[in-house]
């Protein structure tokens, strides 16, 4: 019991410090999206076709967590309006950005400079369903190659999501993807997410994802 | 501190169990292999393909790790001379298999009939490499589709591996994924894993895997 415990405390304080950040980015009239996958599932590719987008209309900044290396980071700096970049270490408790974290990150942007911050958090497709960040949106990107069993086995993250991105659908040829399971088992699970099928690699779909990012983002 | 601590005496207690694990296990003659990857890498596939050529000369036990559902035990169910399902939950500290369930699976498992006991770890890059399992072998599969930058970005579970697999080679035509850059990356990290680079679609290189596999059993 007591072990559970310390978790409910850390996940209570996780909250506290996640809508702490939400009211700063609110005062700042800035919006912010938590975007969530797999390793290797496209998010750095689906940020940099999304800035191509939005910028320089909606001003962007971007927050990179990794457990370690400034790899995004690096890819993502010339792109966007500003960048920071969070290594957390691999302890256990640390396998996903949490809200003391993205409060340091705040501190070092010009939020009332910007429009959105787009979170890019670690891959993995457990540990950051528990941490509210302060985000406005959650968004889940899924890649083709992955299977489409990852709702089944992954079933908190899909629940939670604003939005759900099929990544790689450039790949839906050569590999074993079938998109309306996909669907289905999201939709048992999450009844409102819109689906967004793009590929980063030909930019096929990004524009529909765009617009509707665009949307969500309040009237200036 | 006091976090900190806590996540200490989990880590110990964990590696005490391990250690039960592995006693018990060699005492039965009997070799375990932790298969970790990102979700969606292909691990139930390069197991399934491990079964075929490994059995009936060697008898081989599969404990399944999911967060949730028995997707993949259903799979290996006819392909095993047994199976067990372990669903950890989605709280941060089982973002991995941990050594008291292994303990637990270890216990439904009939070991004096078995060789091999392969463990598919839950589908993350991160929690696994922190929690000794009591197996003898850690395998890390990595997924063309994924990209070669993933040594950097996970340094602890290819630091710690003794064999790494490229699986999805079928993948390569389209794909970016430099395979020299990859092996690199993993060699700054790993002196000694070999690499195996194989396509359970087509079967490719498989023959070479197991073949190394088969060579690590004792000798009956």
């Amino acid at each position: 019991m007591k072990k559970i415990e310390l978790i409910q405390n850390i996940l209570e304080a996780n909250k506290a410090t996640a809508e702490s950040n939400r009211a700063t980015l609110d005062r700042n009239g800035c919006t912010a999206v938590n975007i969530m996958s797999a390793p290797g599932a496209g998010k750095t590719c689906v940020i940099l076709r999304t800035l191509e987008l939005l910028r320089p209309e909606i001003r962007v900044a971007v927050v990179e967590g990794d457990v370690a290396s400034t790899v995004d980071a690096e890819m993502v700096r010339d792109a966007s309006d500003a960048v920071v970049q969070i290594n957390t270490k691999s302890m256990p408790e640390t396998c996903a950005l949490i809200a003391d974290m993205i409060d340091a990150a705040l501190r070092k942007l010009p939020l009332s400079e910007l429009d959105l911050v787009i979170i890019e958090n670690v891959g993995n497709l457990i540990c950051p369903s528990e941490f509210d960040l302060g985000e406005h949106l959650k968004i889940v990107i899924s890649s083709s190659p992955e299977g489409d069993d990852k709702p089944l086995k992954y079933p908190l993250i899909f629940a939670d999501a604003d939005a759900v991105i099929i990544n790689k659908s450039d790949l839906y040829p050569y590999v074993d993807f079938d998109r309306e399971k996909f669907k289905r088992s999201v939709r048992d699970l999450n009844a409102r997410a819109p689906f967004f099928e793009l590929s980063c690699k030909t930019g096929a779909g990004i524009a529909e994802w765009v617009d509707w990012l665009r949307r969500q983002l309040p009237k200036k």
